[in-house]
This record gives C-alpha cells, structure tokens and sequence, in this order.
C-alpha cells in the first residue's frame, strides 16, 4: 500500500533510542520541509486547481503536526534549533527529472515516498518505543502520513496515464530503498 | 496603528467595482504568496523560536483565507488561474536591505505594511462594495490583517532595538506609500 521496497533496519531503532533529542528536533524540521513542499508545488502548479485543492489542506496539517513536535521539545526542555539534514532528501530530490511533465510526476512522487517511509517509521516508533508517551504520540500521526502519501500518488496521475505513474512510482521506490539502505552518519528520521 | 502614510484614492474602488473577477483571483494569490512569506520567514529564522511560534499559526491562517477565497470563486463561476501580479509586492522587496540583520528587519516591516494596506483596503471593500455579499466577505478578513501587521512590526523587534525599527518602518511606509501613488495599470488588490 505504501509503495515501499524495503523495510526499516533495527539499527534504526537503536539510533533514536539513543538519540531522541537529535532526532525529534529533525521530525520538527521534516514537517516544516513537508509544509514547504506541499506550498512549493501549489505555487509551481496553480494551474491545476485539483492539485491546489488537495494540497492546500496538507499544507496546515504539516503546520499543525510541526507546532506539534515544537510542543514536545518545549515539554521535554529540548531546544528546537537548527541541524544538518541527512542526506536522504537531497538524494531523492536529484532523482526528480529536469523538464515537465516528469519533472511534476517525480515531484509528487518523490513527496509521496518521503511520506511512505515516514509512515512505516512512525509505524514502528509506535510499537518498539521504549518511551511509552513518544510512542503514542508517533501512534497518533501515521494515519495522516499513509493519506498524504496516496494524495500525492493520485496528484502525479494529473501529468500522465496511469501505468506510466505505476511504473515511475516502482523505479523510484528501489531508488528510494537504496538510499534508505546506504543509511546516514548523522541520527535523523530518514538516515 | 496600522502604519500607513496614504489612504486608498477613490479610483481603486471604481478598479474593483469594473474588476471583480480580476481582483478576487489576484486576492487567492496574495493570500497563498502572505503564506509562503511567512513559511520562508520561518526557514530563514528557524533560530529565532518566538518568530518560528508566532507565525507558524499566520501560514495556517493565510491559508486557511487562500481556500475562503477559492470557495468564492467557484460559488461565483469563476476559474482560478495564473495571473501576473501587480509591481507593488517587487517595488516593496526591492528595498528590503541585502545584509542582516537589516534584511530581517526590512522583510518583517514589508510584510507588516502589505497587511496593513490589505486591512485598510478590505475595510474600504466593506464599506462601499455595491455587492454586499463580498463587502461582508471582506469584512470577515480585515481583522486578521490588521492582527498579522502587528506581529510582524513586534517581530522586527527581535532584530533590533524599538527607536530603529520605528524609524525604519517610516521610511518603509512612505516608500510604500509612494509606490501605491504610482498605482499601476493592472486590476489587483494592491495596485
């Protein structure tokens, strides 16, 4: 369902388990890109009045789930502050194609990934968390993560036929498992 | 209170009145570009936690009117496309200063001033639109505008001391003051 080619590696567990700070901090700053990259693509594509309509909503969930994650930190005395992204956006987003329309398909697609494999994340904070109060609280938001995630397969099927997107969707995702299984030094929710 | 050094002249109404379609679509438009102001105020700042946690909300809010006036539309038959914006939003950014944190403080007082001018406009729109539904329309958003004018000038104040940025937002608002004289030959929200 979510399109995904591979699952999570323990290592990854352990990671946030001892790295909870860093890595919620990231979770905030992964909202906020998520905002952005819903607002970024209804500015590139005001046009497609369906794309405005579905994505504009997303945009304050993303706003709302980013106050959110700043709450937690505040309740925990964490300080949000400003961390080095892993490399996993920045990999994907090299894979997105320079001319239109690949270029909106692999957009949305691409967006579609990042909130499939936040999704399976949240999937398993919420059942191997140590920490019983963050695991409610990722329990509580991968349901808008799987929803946003066939939003933005559906939007990519404005640009081209459908195989055409199923096919897309498949190349990208194996790309997509290959980066997440080339993993990232720094401690984040998507190394 | 709101700042401003001008008040509308009479021929933006009779504008309105001739243009309606016009303006509302350019009025979408202003509202999506008021959120990505905000949501790139936060990128830039993300150090500064009371900006990030004050306009946060404001990206939701702008929104949230983006979606009003597309509804409006729709209710009206009107389509929702690509316009080419008045040159009053360029004119106001080409003062913001380039280096910081002048640049900061000119971004905050630039935004501060487009709400303002939005609230008096929307007041005008209320008070003297012929088409009473839209004047009611217009009299359910001017309040927020005039809420956003205030927090962006006590933003600014994060970057420097209040005589500063009271002397800065007076030249801000007589250089946009003049731009507005200088009006501009497209049907818009701020020409």
């Amino acid at each position: 369902m979510l399109s995904l080619k591979s699952s999570t590696a323990p290592w990854w567990l352990d990671t946030v388990e001892s790295h909870v700070e860093e890595v919620l901090i990231d979770h905030a700053h992964c909202e906020k890109k998520a905002a952005g990259t819903a607002l970024n693509l209804i500015f590139a594509y005001v046009d497609r009045l369906p794309l405005v309509r579905e994505l504009a909503p997303i945009v304050n969930e993303e706003m709302a789930h980013f106050r959110l994650v700043l709450d937690l930190l505040e309740e925990r005395g964490m300080t949000f502050r400003r961390l080095t992204p892993s490399s996993y956006g920045r990999k994907l987003n090299d894979l997105v194609r320079k001319h239109e329309p690949g270029k909106a398909i692999d957009r949305l697609l691409v967006a579609a990934l990042i909130e499939a494999r936040s999704c399976e994340r949240f999937c398993l904070l919420r059942d191997r968390l140590s920490d019983k109060a963050l695991a409610e609280f990722y329990g509580s938001l991968y349901a808008s993560e799987a929803r946003h995630h066939a939003v933005y397969v559906e939007l990519a099927k404005l640009f081209a036929g459908e195989d055409e997107i199923r096919d897309r969707l498949d190349e990208l995702s194996a790309a997509e498992a290959a980066i997440i299984d080339e993993g990232d030094d720094l401690a984040r929710v998507h190394s």
